[in-house]
């Protein structure tokens, strides 16, 4: 049998995330479908992770064992016509028979969007938090540097999915002013549920005053989710990159 | 009577073109509600121009005569929240009695946006023309140039808007690569029922070879619709400034 590796884009807006779910239009749900279309084999794809509802991914990688004869260079113009097209596959490949998208992913990159624009944008509705008032970039920094490390994240966490630990490493926390734009761009060897969103949470409490850089050590210690910021709307997140 | 002028900027994805329409959601529509929903009165609004179905606004100017006495400087952030939130109004000030928004309008300035990747952009879907393939630039420039003036375009409109002259003026026609982008910018005194997408359509013929740079002058001066090139679709176009 085959392994197909696919790299994917898709915008996250009509979908109830990556995960197959009953009843609720997937990601996952939409390609196992096209799959379908394409090969008649009913199977089940691997993603490298999940994504909530509403938050988009640049750069995601699946793959998926087929009996399928297709070519790889032709598969993602096959899947691309059976796709709805805010789901896009920018590239298939023939990957080693172990290799597995989740359980081999050593680490993932983050981008988180916001606007800080009194008005919003019409056309980024779907793309970024509109925080309506300037933050203060430097506090946010300072901040950020608390994160980089190994650090137990259960207070950046969000209850409701079962993992062996808790723990994750934090290696770049990069935040990039443009204008009235800011980035948040973050790379770790994994996030647990609603990670990225908390800390942008926090970060944007930090620099709107509510809670202090000089805190934020103490916060990450202390396993208190309710010490950190809120849960950033998932419309601004973006996986763009996965490391093997 | 106060006669308010509106900046507006609109993602025309969801709309059946800007004005209103018996049992289709338009941009004008929901201005008119949404004013009512403040002011209490039920009144035209004046816009500066039509868009088709699916057609975008990066600004849009409109006016309107009310008894209101909201201060314009509140009034976009009123407007704002009960609007859909891919209608934004970025501006509202106090205008002479005599401004009409379409009337004094002296010239409109479009963009065209074209993506030549092979791979379509899944976020981009709604906002560009995926064509697939290179274009060759430098005989749509060539092209561009027999637009440049006064012509009557009869040639480059669709039927069905009864219109005094189809004499315009283009001041400006600019196609700006960007890797496998291209952008087409067009400046002029006025434009027809679908005129910048059926130029847009023209120039792609001409990239791909389909129509020669070198019959442009005698297409424009033929007054023959079936001479030119596809209407490129909505998507792709964005009103992006208004002159008065």
């Amino acid at each position: 049998m085959r392994n197909i590796r696919l790299t994917l884009q898709y915008d996250g807006s009509a979908y109830h995330g990556w995960q197959v779910q009953n009843d609720a239009e997937t990601v996952q749900g939409k390609l196992e479908t096209a799959i379908k279309d394409i090969t008649g084999e009913t199977l089940r794809v691997t993603g490298c992770g999940r994504t909530d509802a509403g938050v988009h991914a640049r750069k995601y990688i699946a793959n998926f064992h087929t009996h399928s004869s297709i070519s790889a260079s032709r598969l993602p113009y096959a899947l691309n016509s059976h796709l709805p097209n805010d789901i896009v596959c920018i590239e298939a490949e023939e990957a080693e028979n172990e290799f597995h998208s989740k359980n081999c992913a050593v680490g993932k990159k983050y981008l988180y969007q916001i606007n800080c624009a009194p008005m919003p944008d019409a056309f980024l509705r779907n793309y970024e938090w509109h925080c309506r008032y300037p933050l203060n970039v430097d506090e946010m920094r300072r901040a950020s540097k608390a994160f980089i490390g190994t650090h137990d994240f259960i207070g950046f966490s969000s209850s409701g999915r079962t993992v062996k630990t808790t723990v994750r490493t934090i290696y770049e926390l990069n935040i990039i002013q443009n204008g009235l734009k800011i980035l948040i761009e973050v790379v770790g060897n994994g996030f647990l549920y609603n990670m990225v969103r908390i800390i942008t949470g926090t970060l944007v409490f930090v620099g709107s005053g509510k809670i202090s850089a000089d805190d934020m050590e103490q916060i990450i210690a202390s396993g208190d989710r309710t010490r950190a910021g809120i849960t950033a709307p998932p419309q601004g997140l973006f996986l763009t990159e996965v490391y093997y």
